[in-house]
Formats: C-alpha cells, structure tokens, sequence
C-alpha cells in the first residue's frame, strides 16, 4: 500500500462543499477522515456482496482507527437492488441501528451502492449525513460526484431520487484491482466521456495512455483525478440539473434505452457498456445529422474497441427489441420534454451540446439504420 | 360562496417562497392561480376516497378553468395510506401519467395525502412541483405549511420523507363544512398549539371564540390565517428543524408515542387528539418539574375539555400499553439525541421552550403517575 498524499479535488457547493480524496490505501484512513469533517458519529455500511467479500474489513479496520463503529448492511450485487423493495429495507435498517440525522450512512460499493445508500440517507429522518467510498471505476469518476441518488422504476432508470450530496468522497484507487476487467471497462466509458463533452486533451491522453490507466499507478490516479475535477466543474455550475449538467449525459439516452431494453440483465449489457455504446451512437447520429464529421464518430468507434468495449448495438448478446421499441424506452426517458426528445449531441470530439428539438422520427430512422435486425 | 378575497399569507423563503390563500370557494379559482404561478403545467392529483367524493369535481372543474388537465390518483383514507407501498404507488401512477419536472402534483386532502404525495413529488424525478390543496382544518393550520413530506415505518411516525416546499396552498376554508367533527377538532388542537407555544394573546382569544372558529365565517378564515403566519415564521427562520423549528413539536413526543401505542388505528385516535393529549401531558409534565405552575396546566386541560377533545390517557378508548413501553416508544421517536430526550417543555402558555436534557427517569415516573392502569 502506497503511502502518498491522496488527490484532492473539492466540489465547490457553498454550504454544500465537499471533498473528494483519490489516491491508495484510502479505506485504511476512512476513519480519521469521516471523523474530522464528522465528530463523534456513528455509522452504518450499506454494502453488496462482492465488495463486502473484497474490502468490508479493511474499511471496519479503518473506521475504528477514527474511533467510528459502524452497523453493516450487505445487499445482492447488481442493478435490480436500485428498487423500491430494497430502499425499505435499507431505510429500515437505518432506523433498526439507532442513527440519528447527524450520523452517516456509507456508500461501500459501485454505483448502484452509492445511489441507492445516498438515497436512503436522503429519506431518513429527512436527511443524514452521508459519506460515498466508491470501489468501481464507474462509481469513482462519476456516480459518486454530484449528489444524484436514486433508485429504478418499473418505467425507466433512475426515475425516482433525491439530490444528496455526501459530506465526502473517498476513492481508494486501489480497491479496483479486485474489480472485474469488464466492469473496469465500463467505468472507463465514462472516464473517456469527460474527454468527449469538453475535452478534447484529455480525451487524446487517454488514447495515448489508457494501458497505464488500466495498469494503475500514477495514471490511474491522474485520470480519476481529471475525471472528478471535470464533474465537479459541471457539478458546481448546476447543481439541480436545469441547464449544463445534462452534458453529462453524453450517450445516456441511447445507453439507459439499451440497459431497457436487456431489461437491466447485467450478463448482456452493463450500465457503461451501455453508455459506450450510447457514445458511439451519438456521435454516429450527429454525423449523420450532418452536426460532426464521421471521421469523430470512427474515431471515438476506435478508440472504444480498442479498450476492448462494445461500440455498436450488434456488441450485445442475444435479441434487441425493434427500432420502435427502442425509441419508445427513449420517449418514456426523462430527458423528454413536451414531445420534443433532448439529446446530447456534438460537433466533434470534445463539442458536445444539448439539444433540445430533436424530432423522434430523426430517431427512428436513425435507429433502424444501426439496429443488427435478425442479421446476427 | 362567498365572493371575498382570500387572505394571503406569504412563507419567506428565499427561491423557495411561496404564498399561502386562505379564503372560501378556493377550488374553484385553484386553476388559474395554478396557472398563474406555473405556467403550461400539467397535473396529477393525489386524494383519497372520502375527500374525492366532497371535492374532486369542484377541483377538476376550477382546474379546467386555468387549463389544466389532471390525472387522479385516489387512495384510501387513513395514518395506514402513508407508507412505503403507497408511496410506489403514487410515483407509479405520476411517472405513468408522463409528467414531467416542470409539472404539478396537487395533494387534495389532509395530512396523510399532503405528506405522501408532497413526497412523492419531491422523488419523482428527483423532485416536481408541488401544490398544496389541504381540506382539513389540521392540513390547512399545520401540515401543508413549511415543507415536511414524509412516511411512517414500522419503527415510528414521519420517519421517512424529504423537506420539499410547495409552490402555493390554497385552504379552501368553505371545504371543512363537511369535515367530520372529531376531525375538526383534531385539527384545532394544532390551531390552539400556536397559542400555548408563544402566542398567549392568540389562545385568550381562542378561549373566547372558539365557537365561532368552529361555526365558519370570517373568524375562522382569521384564526387559520393567523395560524399559518405563526407556522410560516417559525419556518422561515428555521426550515430544516436544526433549531426553533422544534418547538413546533409541542405535544408531539407524548402524541407520537400514543399513536403508536394505539396502533395507529384512527377509531382509537387521531393525530391531532394525540397532540391535545400530548399537550396537556406536557404541561403536566413541566408543572411537576417545577418549571410552570400546575394553574397553567389546568387551564390548557379545560380548554382542551371546553371544545371537546381527549386532554388525558385516560381518554383514549381500550387499553394502551404500561409506561415502560410508552417510554420505548418515545425513546424511538426522533427527537433523540444520544441518549438524552429532547422535550418541548413550557413555562406556561405561551411560553413552551426546547429542553434538551429531559432525564428517560423522570418522563418514567411521570408516565406511570398519569397512567390510566386498569383504572377504566
Ligand atoms: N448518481 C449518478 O450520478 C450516477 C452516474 C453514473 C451511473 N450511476 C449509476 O451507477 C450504477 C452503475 O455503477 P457500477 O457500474 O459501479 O455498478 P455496480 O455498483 O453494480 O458495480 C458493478 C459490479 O462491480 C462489483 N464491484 C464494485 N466494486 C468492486 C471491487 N472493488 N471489487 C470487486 N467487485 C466490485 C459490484 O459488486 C458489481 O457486481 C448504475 O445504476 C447507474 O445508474 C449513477
Ligand atoms: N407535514 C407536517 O408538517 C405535518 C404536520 C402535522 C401533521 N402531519 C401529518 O398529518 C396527518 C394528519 O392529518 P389529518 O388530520 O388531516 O389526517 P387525514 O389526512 O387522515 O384526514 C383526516 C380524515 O378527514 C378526512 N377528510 C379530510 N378532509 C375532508 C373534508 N374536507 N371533508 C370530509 N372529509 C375530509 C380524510 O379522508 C380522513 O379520513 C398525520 O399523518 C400527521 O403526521 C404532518
Ligand atoms: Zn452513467
Ligand atoms: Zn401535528
């Protein structure tokens, strides 16, 4: 374990601000870190399995270094525990240990951990605190940045929340050394996203060096570190979500449509793996559009299959439903407004931009260009 | 209905600031003020069987007026309507009426549904507007003001929701006509509450008018104004309960706790006849700790009396549980802090004050001193 200073990168939201620390070995100081934003609290680990089995001690052992004892919470791994059943049960057990509002609820885990903890804590007596230690590449550069939690409905994603923001982040660049190699690559799309919305250095540097980055080292540190000063930029200027921030959408409303469409079936499509090829899609549709040059849209193609992710809607296993169908997951999308469909669109790599009229048929037809048919 | 203007009371509270009408015939104008405020919007109202059958069509005919279009959701009457499983069923049914952020859910009812449904709507998409429609005297003097949305859990009241203010509350005052009595007076328990926390003059003034506040007219539109500017004054100064909020919760601890003795169950008792009660109880309480004279506590139980509402245990139909597991269910409530019991206490009305430091020991001792036993 290296004993560097972690990166510091805070997220500049008034009363609000917080602090995310990037570096190795972080678990180990958890405790004296929560306790000297948090005197004197008490705390409760929401965690799923695989990340329990991995990384569960280390984290207790460093929270009783600060003093911290904490209730433990371990749920089944994957996207179907962002529901309604599972935020009861997490509320409850919440309440069950006792913790007041100024205790704090633990994010362990990837994005679906920390989305849903941050909600409970969000709910909770109307609000406690809340820490996120996120342990995917996904949950590091993204989902634990920003204050967005919530669960799935039946009728889309991330259609029910609250904006929580933690007291703080603390990203253990080590723990993804445990983290399968295919759901590193699906934290790494949106990584490369940063590079895509606004930019376009970063998103070179990755394609000179994302073997370093997945190595780990000083690299993977710097990235993750880039990332989350990207969010937080985007985080600070708009933090509710009512202008830029749907940038960081890039590639969500094609991706969460797919993740629909498997039915949220992790063994066929990933949430990043779906944003990558969401990615892919938008820049394909805005060349298409006649917005970007198809060179950006080969590019970003490229550099997607390089890393080893899927980049077309042919990359999924098994059956898609139709082009019709799949528009339909993207009306029912929240970034519908009156009729008209926003999407995230670009004039290049590093150009995104939000759009706010495009007509579904554009879509459609886009769609049914690119859908694989019966043709695999 | 009369052609008066309503009363306008205003919550000062920054962007969040919104006004509160007060006045008969309400439902009928309740679209344009709607649409005044919330241009192009579109509706879904949450209300339960017995308010829809009063007042539904009066709404939905006033909403037509301004335009709007609403879907409705009806649930059932009843404490038992504020959990977890109507709450999925609210944000369903909204997410399936496509409403957007930029729309309205409009809570039609008491207490129970402007909870719910002020939650529903502070999750659904991470947050929609919001309308308070409230149709009982408790909703119109208490609830819908200040922005406390929430459920109850198996382990206690109001343990769950968000702070989520509304954009406008329209008390329909001609609405309470058909209030049940027992409800009627349920609610002036919470109206006569703003008197006994600081405003002495207010409860003289109820002692001597109270009838006319439960006849109608104009006294009863003044006492529900005047209600509501105690109740905006004290949440514009302390929105989120990190301090003078608390006082607010005069009556409440010993209230919560009977509720849940008695199961919830509203032909035992309702909110607002737990909160008399609890009054008294605390006034009780503060005269046996020598903090108020025992005179005080006299006067709030004859008033309590006079109108015809439960001031003592003994009042309370069937049997309720011994003082031990009374205590426990105060201990759970959420006024706790680290152990000590945080009480709203008085020096006499008019003069109730937050007590941080209230000793498990004493409310003991006190609860069994007042404990019907097997006495009834
Ligand atoms: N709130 C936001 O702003 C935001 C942003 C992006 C994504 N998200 C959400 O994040 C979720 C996806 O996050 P995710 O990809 O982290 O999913 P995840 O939480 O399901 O984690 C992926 C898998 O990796 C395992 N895992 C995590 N860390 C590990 C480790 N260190 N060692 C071994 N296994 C480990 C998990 O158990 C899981 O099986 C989605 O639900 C998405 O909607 C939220
Ligand atoms: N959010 C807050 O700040 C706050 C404050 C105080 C109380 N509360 C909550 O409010 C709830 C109690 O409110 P309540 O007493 O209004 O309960 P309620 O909503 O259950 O209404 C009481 C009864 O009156 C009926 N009713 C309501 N309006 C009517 C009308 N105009 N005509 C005929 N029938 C009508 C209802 O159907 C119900 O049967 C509790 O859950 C309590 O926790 C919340
Ligand atoms: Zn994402
Ligand atoms: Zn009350």
């Amino acid at each position: 374990m290296s004993h560097t200073e972690p990166v510091k990168v805070e997220v500049g939201l008034g009363d609000r601000a917080y602090d995310i620390l990037i570096g190795p070995g972080l678990l180990s100081s958890a405790g004296t870190e929560i306790a000297d934003r948090l005197p004197g609290t008490r705390a409760a680990i929401v965690t799923d399995e695989n990340v329990a089995a991995a990384h569960l001690e280390t984290l207790k052992a460093g929270l009783e270094k600060g003093g911290i004892q904490a209730a433990v919470i371990t749920l089944r791994a994957g996207e179907k525990t962002k529901s309604f059943a599972h935020l009861e049960e997490v509320v409850d057990s919440v309440l069950a240990a006792k913790l007041e509002r100024r205790d704090v609820v633990i994010a362990l885990g990837g994005g679906v951990i920390g989305d849903l903890a941050g909600f409970a804590a969000g709910i909770v007596r109307r609000g406690m605190n809340f820490v996120q230690v996120p342990t995917s590449l996904l949950a590091q550069v993204d989902s634990s940045v920003g204050g967005k939690t919530g669960i799935n409905s039946a009728r889309g994603k991330n259609l029910v929340g609250v904006f929580n923001q933690p007291k703080l982040v603390l990203a253990d660049t080590g723990v993804l050394d445990t983290l399968p190699i295919r759901e590193f690559r699906a934290g790494y799309a949106e990584l490369a996203k940063y590079g895509l919305i606004d930019r376009p250095g970063f998103f070179a540097w990755l394609e000179e060096n994302w073997q370093k980055v997945f190595a780990g080292g000083q690299e993977r540190t710097e990235a993750i570190a880039d990332a989350c000063r990207a969010k937080a930029d985007v985080v600070a200027r708009d933090e509710f979500e009512t202008g830029d921030r749907a940038l960081l959408n890039l590639g969500h409303t094609f991706g969460h449509a797919l993740e629909a469409a498997t039915n949220y079936d992790g063994a066929r499509l990933v949430h990043g793996e779906g944003v990558a090829i969401g990615m892919a899609l938008a820049h394909r549709f805005s060349a298409r559009l006649n917005l970007a040059s198809p060179d950006d849209a080969e590019r970003v193609e490229a550099h997607l299959r390089a890393v080893g992710l899927p980049w077309r809607m042919a990359d999924i296993s098994g059956e898609l439903p139709d082009a019709e169908a799949l528009l339909g997951f993207i009306t029912q999308d929240k970034k519908v407004s009156r009729g008209a469909l926003t999407f995230i669109l670009t004039r290049g790599v590093g150009q995104a931009f939000i759009a706010k009229d495009v007509p579904p048929s554009e879509v459609l037809s886009f769609l049914k260009a690119c859908h694989p048919d019966g043709s695999r």
